[in-house]
């Protein structure tokens, strides 16, 4: 752990909002076991479960997570550490906005000078004490009324995210600059010149802030939204009421592009390893190849007699590849995929067919 | 039934060598279950039942079978109709030659002037109207007193066969001529002056002789083999004496060449259609393509989302295949292969590691 402020850490809450369907980690991801249930890269823990490890060195026992009523379960089972009061089970989707708002406003009711930090809960990441450093960093910048968001460094010019543009550096902080701008998923020529200027990096999602600031910032643009978490917190029961009700939008609109316009954003440039795993060919990225095979599962289980082959849930099965190169098969109960790393992305595809079917016993 | 002479057919013994393991047909085929105990084609019998149906309308109840003492239960449960005296048990595999004159001596034994057809267990075949005209006409020829072998049209200049050369034609048969000679496999240049010559059919070891004319020409060039074969039909118990001492044989080599250097062979030649299913390739093309899949099992267990698909042992599992063209998949409950149609005869090289490996629980 770097050095912090930990009075400031003292009043950190960390939000992990746990949503998402990873319809391209189909047969792995499904709608009642959805991505961030899954110890996808085989580490032993869940992308869940490492997220709260991950924040856990931060925020001790301070943490809340938004999901889905039909996934609060799994992750009482998953994280049995957590409170009933810690786990917000949403009656409905309503986007990343009404899930935070409402993990802000319970945390804002606790402590009016609380901070709150919120992350995926489906999110890889790699080198944790960078990582906390740039949450601490982070917080101490939020503590004085920001909105900050901590990017992630780019490792090549991705058209697929959305980018941050950092402006000006803010005095008294090591590296945190002012947001100039979020910009949406560019081309790859653009892309490639905002890797090149240094100034752009990967818009991740993550927000720290004050929770007052957060939900005053909604208030001007939403106030109904802003009003309808607040009244949540105070009166939990009404969540049946409130809920439905409460505006479908994502915080990147509702709150973060808003308050860039008015330079009430900052940016913490991020300096550790990241990966949302979307698709297996990101996941294959993840696993170490050995005798021309990446596994997850039980790599005795495995058998490449010529080509290369990516095996995702190996075990108990024997799973024997011959003349491929690339392969991806992912072995559950029910449900087997054999695709290639470069089809990878296509594989919503067979979620739409199956769905078109009403086999929705697999999705 | 095309019309035949009914009192040669009366004295027709059919003879189902029963054995090979099928190692490109892994995971399917096992040393445990091989090729012919299976179901390849999905036609609801076995490839072995299907030789018996096939047989069973030329010789009635006259068929014995020959397999290994392994699978000598399979083959019972597999053909309820035999009673134990028709199907001999090999305690060790002695190749085709001692299989099948041990059958042809307890066949000579029974019945002196019988004649034998041989019949691999593990071919498929297509027009069986034909195909019993071949082997009436072969069993008519055989009669005379020469051994006659059914040959197979060529549907292309294959070098994966033998060819069987034909002389001049034998005077008051439809379609029999003498052999010239059994040609080992060629190569392409020579496969292709094979099949455009018209004189050339593939050797599928298919053999019709009187049962004595079998054994004598046997004793000619290994008087010891035939000998053995004689003496187990007249004492069934010391199986396991004379059994290990018995030449280990092809039925080409010990008996059907030298007659053919006699001129004592003719040839059938087939108007049938015939498969040896050797690999999965051979396998795909049995089998008819919807909506870009060839499937053995469950269709509906069974989606390509793009590209195509063989999918072998298809359900209860859910199959799906994106972004792969001609990809095999062939799932069975302890083991899965995925290759191509144009990998498939590397297969073999799955089983060789196995083997390597130890892994004799998955052969």
């Amino acid at each position: 752990m770097p050095s912090v402020n930990s009075e400031i850490l003292a009043r950190l809450w960390a939000i992990i909002p746990a949503g998402g369907a990873g319809t391209r980690l189909w047969p792995l991801s499904r709608a009642a076991h959805p991505k961030f249930l899954h110890d996808l890269t085989g580490s032993g823990r869940t992308l869940l479960q490492a997220t709260a490890d991950r924040l856990s060195p931060l925020v001790g026992q301070q943490l809340l997570v938004v999901t889905g009523a039909a996934h609060a379960a799994a992750v009482r089972r998953q994280l049995p550490e957590l409170n009933a009061a810690q786990i917000l089970a949403e009656p409905s989707p309503r986007d990343s906005m009404a899930a935070i708002a409402w993990a802000a406003a319970v945390v804002e009711r606790n402590q009016p000078d609380a901070l709150v930090a919120s992350f995926a809960a489906d999110h890889v990441i790699t080198g944790e004490d960078n990582f906390a450093a740039c949450v601490a960093e982070a917080a101490e910048v939020a503590d004085t009324g920001l909105i900050v968001t901590i990017g992630i460094a780019p490792t090549g010019p991705a058209t697929g995210f959305g980018y941050l543009e950092a402006g000006d550096p803010i005095g008294g902080f090591p590296t945190a600059r002012l947001l100039r701008q979020f910009v949406e998923k560019p081309d790859l020529a653009t892309a490639t010149d905002y890797v090149a200027s240094g100034d752009f990096q990967w818009n991740a999602g993550m927000f720290v802030s004050r929770a007052s600031v957060l939900l005053d910032q909604l208030a001007e643009e939403h106030p109904e939204l802003a009003a309808g978490a607040r009244a949540l917190a105070v009166n939990p029961d009404a969540l049946h009421e409130i809920w439905p009700g409460l505006l479908k939008i994502a915080i990147d609109h509702a709150v973060a592009e808003p308050a860039a316009a008015q330079a009430r954003v900052a940016m913490v440039p991020g300096t550790f390893g990241w990966d949302d795993i979307g698709d297996f060919d990101f996941l294959a990225g993840l696993l170490d190849e050995v005798d021309r095979a990446r596994v997850v599962g039980d790599r005795e289980q495995v058998l490449v007699a010529d080509g290369s082959a990516v095996v995702v849930g190996a075990g108990p099965r024997m799973i024997a590849v011959v003349g491929l190169d690339d392969v991806v098969v992912v072995d559950t109960g029910d449900a087997l995929l054999v695709t290639t790393r470069a089809a990878a992305q296509d594989v919503k595809g067979v979620v739409d067919q199956l769905r078109a079917q009403g086999r929705t016993d697999l999705l």
